[in-house]
């Protein structure tokens, strides 16, 4: 079990009442469990706390009039995830698929997996089954992309990054989870937090379902599995944004902090506030 | 309430020891009861009958071995779709949409509307909100598409129809789908079975969630809403494929008959038979 | 006739050994007359001027190391547009048209014209031919799309910009180049400078080609047509870069100016290098 | 030098009064003799033969009524492609290019090379310069693509290919010329026929410009260079159809022989008439 210290701080220049839709609390689940969460939000506001489905995660709804908005999250997250010491070789069969499992295989807004059967099939067919495909597939996506801040935008699917041969987090996750699909293996998306990520930020990822369970994976290899933090699930980026805003509002500072305590100790409080406007 | 009469026969030609997930059979909902269902797979196989989340309609999947394959579904459904007397001219806010509906703002394989911001606003932001404004994308993706099958194919996107002005009534549902998101309004795709259909066949439509309800939408005017049969109901096309086939199979004949009972009288159970190979 | 002062200032920041391919030089046509042209490069280098096929302007090609690299242009350049008193009312048929007419009714990179035939003929068709048609294009492009720069970037097709219903100049352009060509009348994008363009800019044109002639047309109604001056022409933006680089520099600066003599003077020399860096 | 003889028999069915723009004789050029070619037309109509620049081929036009239309092309052809003994090893720089090679460094419609630079140059930049590089880009393709006819349409791209995975001539060569641009070697496309191409058809193949001269390339493996008969070259098949229809018109047959004499013998030509409607 790692523990993580989270803290995550938002400032907002809010120019017309907005709703703001939230996701940036770290999940609860079998194998995470967020301690002492704290979200404060000012000028204060009323929250609407809604569960997401069918991902499970929440969403925090607030609506802001215009001015300055500032939204503070802390938790101390412990996180287990799911890592047997034999991996599995094997991939569900099709018909032994649960029902909430079967939309992960269907092509999404970022995530065409329907236009690239051939591709994932003549460059992963030869792989063994499981874990050692996944595996493969996120080598494949590490070789084959360069990390490349800028190089991608808010539109851009794993297609684009698959042809343009950059990407970030985000695109790399995409990408995964396309070839996944495409080979029959259901896939997610999971936003979230990354120990010691650099520049500091928050975090894209994805799970794959194999054999009965979901395994997480990082394409970007810049965190290892246990480092990771879930907040949210979804098809792909699409359903997870961190702030969906109705209305208008910029976002004016992003300052993300995430530590591993057992390793490093928890940060100095008193430090915090030095982290500053990015 | 109308009694709709769904015959529906579906004869592949399997090659290879093949799985199918099948989206035929009439929902069970509020507004629609499929009495006497009857589903007929030959030869006899066993038959995996799931519940596909979110959307809340079963899917039915069975293992099959090499050779021919006939599915023949039967049922009178009788349906009642919400139609208030006055058409509501409120659409929810933001914060109001209920948690399972918040999915069907988002943009998915099919459906851009995260590109589609710009357009849909200039061209539908001066109509009355709620039922005015979704009818209005109705009256304009009509008269914008012209209805050509084999204008698109299962690859094509909402966006692929309006630059090519054609499309069938997939395309429409997506189309309309892609407006309504666009401009804050969930709407989702409903595949389903339509009375009198010409060419006979499985029908593609949409509904939009307006104060509190969702309501169903047709934009190629094919059919009256109180004619339309729900199967399943998904983000896009990508989520409610008739068929989809992990192995290899191919579609040899697909005979849909779809009457009204109330007007034109039950079918002559002698005659449907004769409907042939198409 | 008019009479304009072009002046143009590029500094570049030259990172590696890099070639330079420059179409920024007003061109001498039937129509258009540079007097007194002079490009001055430091550091001074040897330039190469080549003919570029089969558009006819002339690229000026210049090899450079490391450094700052300044390029200065400038002209008095005279132009007469063709505009007779009475516009075409006829479209040239396709066996009329000229050899070397006939590719600018292929699509091309960003204006893929093979995609819009049946969006241009049920929006255009019922124009009257010839000029009024063209220009029934250039009202509903500038009523259609907001000019909103950063909409678009250096890969965006006219498609995209139909899509997303706004661009800067070249999408105005592309978009028109689109719809002609795909209702078969021949047209080509134009790059040039444009008077009391506000910000100073390269400014992107079109020419279609009716009953027998180039004719000039600009959606942006940002400049009258008499106000534009021609450097180079080419299927769609792509043939016509102001600067093509092969190696590694960055554009620092690039000063505009241009102005109509005979309605506001000639500029004060003294005062040019006021205009400083952008 | 090779002799081939060509037969080409199109028939079409003509609904309205139509242009035909006919790109299907063997071009004339320094390495291609096209002798005794005869080009017979029924009904009789009149004929304009123009060039079309700037790639050089003749473009054929006719316009014809309503009714049966055939179009006969008969040619004995001597090929003598450029394939000196040792094959360069250097690619022209930018600044030593012809004028007229320029705009074959430029993106097209179907080859959108500006979007390919960083997957070409982390996948061929390490291969020699010149001949070698771009048959290691022959080499990747056809590794890469599968040959499989209906994979792609007329409106494909190269990198609809890429994606997935599959294509036919036309593809192969788009695929190969995007890769060419994106390293800074002018590529473009060569319509033709092929000897002993099964099934009998069109040909499409591309020409890489390195060193001072124009080389063939066919990355379909299907035939080899002096096999290869040229038509027409252009920036990519946008250039290039063999028959470009205004009007209404629909291609009933197509037969086309194609054979090396000196490998073969001459057809026997009471046999031709037998080839019959496909």
């Amino acid at each position: 079990m790692t523990t993580i210290q989270v803290h995550c701080e938002l400032r907002f220049d809010v120019r017309a009442p907005s709703d703001f839709a939230l996701a940036l609390m770290a999940a609860n689940t079998r194998r995470q469990h967020a301690k002492h969460p704290r979200l404060a939000i000012t000028p204060d506001s009323q929250i609407d706390r809604t569960r997401f489905d069918p991902s499970g995660h929440d969403v925090v709804r607030v609506s802001v009039g215009p001015g300055p908005l500032t939204i503070v999250y802390d938790s101390l997250v412990e996180v287990q995830p799911y890592m047997p010491p034999d991996p599995p070789t094997r991939e569900a069969p099709f018909v032994e698929l649960p029902g909430d499992v079967l939309s992960f295989l269907h092509p999404s807004r970022y995530c065409q997996s329907d236009l690239l059967g051939r591709f994932a099939q003549q460059t992963f067919g030869r792989f063994g089954p499981g874990f050692d495909r996944v595996t493969g597939i996120c080598n494949w996506i590490w070789e084959h992309l360069s990390y490349v801040p800028g190089s991608t935008d808010a539109s851009s699917t794993a297609i684009d990054a698959l042809v343009g041969a950059a990407g970030v987090c985000r695109d790399y996750a995409h990408l995964g989870i396309c070839f996944c699909r495409a080979l029959g293996i259901p896939a997610r998306y999971v936003s979230g937090y990354a120990v010691d990520l650099q520049p500091p930020d928050f975090h894209g990822f994805f799970e794959a379902f194999l054999d009965g369970e979901w395994y997480l994976f990082d394409a970007t290899r810049m965190v290892p599995i246990d480092g990771l933090v879930r907040i949210a699930t979804g098809r792909d980026a699409a359903d997870v944004a961190f702030a969906a805003i109705v209305g208008s509002a910029e976002l004016v500072t992003k300052d993300i902090v995430v530590i591993d305590v057992d390793r490093t100790g928890p940060p100095d409080p008193s430090q915090t506030p030095a982290l500053g406007t990015a």
